[in-house]
């Protein structure tokens, strides 16, 4: 009898859920947890929307749309047609089967159910049995400062990111609610389990995605001092991001567009860090300021390709793939 | 210059959004104001519906399915499939073009526009010109008490009437909030308009449509003192309802399916009554207690049925066509 495995994953979108659902096929139900970013989740007309949840729940679920990465697969659009000819505001889609979650999901909260409780019971009824945990029940809201005709505003995540087409000169970005905000009690469980093997950060936005998780009371101070293996899988590949604004955002954070910049980001809180093999020159520079680092075929595209990254993972520190 | 004329039309869903339509088409936009039904709204996974609003607007939007009579045309249906896969309730029907409506309306409700703002809005987005005034901004929702184990129960109308698909036996009808909901303005300014020409009771069903509509504070004292003609057409047709609950509901309160019935039902109200020329043999009886009565063609299958009933509308009291 093989022992049990136990791994945390911190997970934003897109990137973040593909090594998800690798993981999710190399370790059983109690094997993995997967916390993931709610600050990109906001309230339009009138529905709760948690982008990051909808992603890595379509994700596992099968039923994603593969070519964006997020949305539904087969995804029709009558709604939002619908909506437009009646003057609705209509700059963030909503196809007509993903629309359902967001009725259902806003429906269920209004009655008194956490964020944590729905999620849970909507991603069991679409068929995923590992436990896909929100950051926090409560709320923490990115919002992002830009600049503005000389000066600067403060503007939802959303309002920037899709309506604005990240088309503002990024300044600073900001967590609000992130003083009060409690990480959901089973993300503080699997985070102190004494028999937790990994915590895995995913190969998201690390100042998008990651960050607001880290923002959380008290998970940065748990990262830095929990014997617990923390590997960050780099989401640079070939000096760019695959996907998403991160390029455009860490130039105008005055960031270098590499490995070591998200290296460097991460080592106060990661004992190991895995890079793309393209980037495999950046490698010394990262043993600098983290312990042990592992070079990989990050680029996920195919099933396979989201497996093999999973099990190099696990196998970078040793656990049994 | 011909004299405009002014028309106040009272309606429920599929019947009287017929007649609805043929007056749109005989009346220009300012002689014409429909006043809609609103006992059978009702929030259901947290949206707004006003199934006979809906109908009507659609209906003079020319987006209505007309095999159904509500509905829109060419409607599709992934919400509803994702919806039930979701676990979600799925017994009322929602098409993803249709939803968008609920949808905007509750937003716009929320944001604190009252329900005649967001009908004039929302129909005049879909081209509809003609006022569509719901009943109502307040609650006046109709319940119905039905047999059940032996006693009864209190349903909320859509419960009975779509989830339960009518099947418990009728015992009464109730309006909760008839003391407080007050008369839409609008609908009290067209009602004491004094120019107003003719009162329409459209070919609805009197007990589910009409009824909270004439159970509104003062409506009914102002419909038996007006001067003005009030001419209800009869929703019976060859001794039968067209379509809906209507044979079923009059039996269930032990009343008998004829327009001489719903004659008399109305006979304090109405100083006008047409009924379809397949009942002519009901005429004589209804002479008797209301004074002028009309015999025409009702059932509204073509556009050119429902001009035509609406020019006998006008034409039995005496308004040029």
């Amino acid at each position: 009898m093989s022992n049990k495995r136990k791994v945390l994953a911190l997970c934003g979108g897109v990137g973040g859920a593909k090594l998800a659902l690798g993981l999710s096929h190399v370790l059983g139900d109690d094997e993995l947890s997967i916390v993931v970013n709610t600050g990109d989740d906001f309230t339009h007309l009138g529905l709760r929307i948690c982008p990051d949840i909808d992603t890595v729940t379509y994700t596992l679920a099968g039923c994603v749309n593969t070519e964006t990465g997020w949305g539904r697969a087969g995804e029709t659009g009558e709604f939002m047609a619908s909506l437009s000819a009646l003057g609705g505001e209509d700059w963030f889609y909503l196809g007509d089967k993903d629309l359902a979650m967001h009725v259902e999901r806003t429906q269920r909260l209004a009655a008194g159910e956490g964020l944590g409780e729905v999620t849970q019971a909507l991603s069991r009824q679409l068929g995923v049995s590992v436990p896909i945990i929100p950051m926090t029940d409560d709320t923490l809201a990115t919002k992002v400062e830009v600049e503005s005709d000389g000066g600067s505003i403060i503007l939802p995540f959303q309002d920037y990111f899709v309506r604005q087409r990240c088309e503002p000169k990024l300044k600073s970005i900001h967590f609000v609610g992130q003083e009060t905000a409690q990480p959901h009690p089973k993300f503080l469980a699997s985070l102190q389990d004494p028999v937790l093997d990994l915590i895995v950060i995913c190969p998201s936005n690390p100042f998008l995605s990651i960050d607001p998780i880290l923002a959380l009371p008290g998970i940065r101070g748990i990262l830095q001092k929990t014997a617990v293996p923390v590997v960050a899988i780099s989401p640079i590949i070939g000096g760019s991001a695959v996907k998403g604004p991160t390029a455009k955002i860490m130039a105008e954070l005055g960031l270098k567009m590499n490995s070591i910049t998200v290296a460097d980001y991460y080592q106060d809180i990661v004992s190991g860090f895995i890079l793309d093999r393209r980037d495999v020159g950046e490698a010394d520079a990262i043993r600098q300021i983290i312990p042990r680092v592992g070079v990989a075929q990050t680029l996920m595209q195919s099933l396979q390709d989201k497996i093999d990254l999973a099990r190099e993972t696990l196998d970078f520190v040793g656990l049994d793939v």
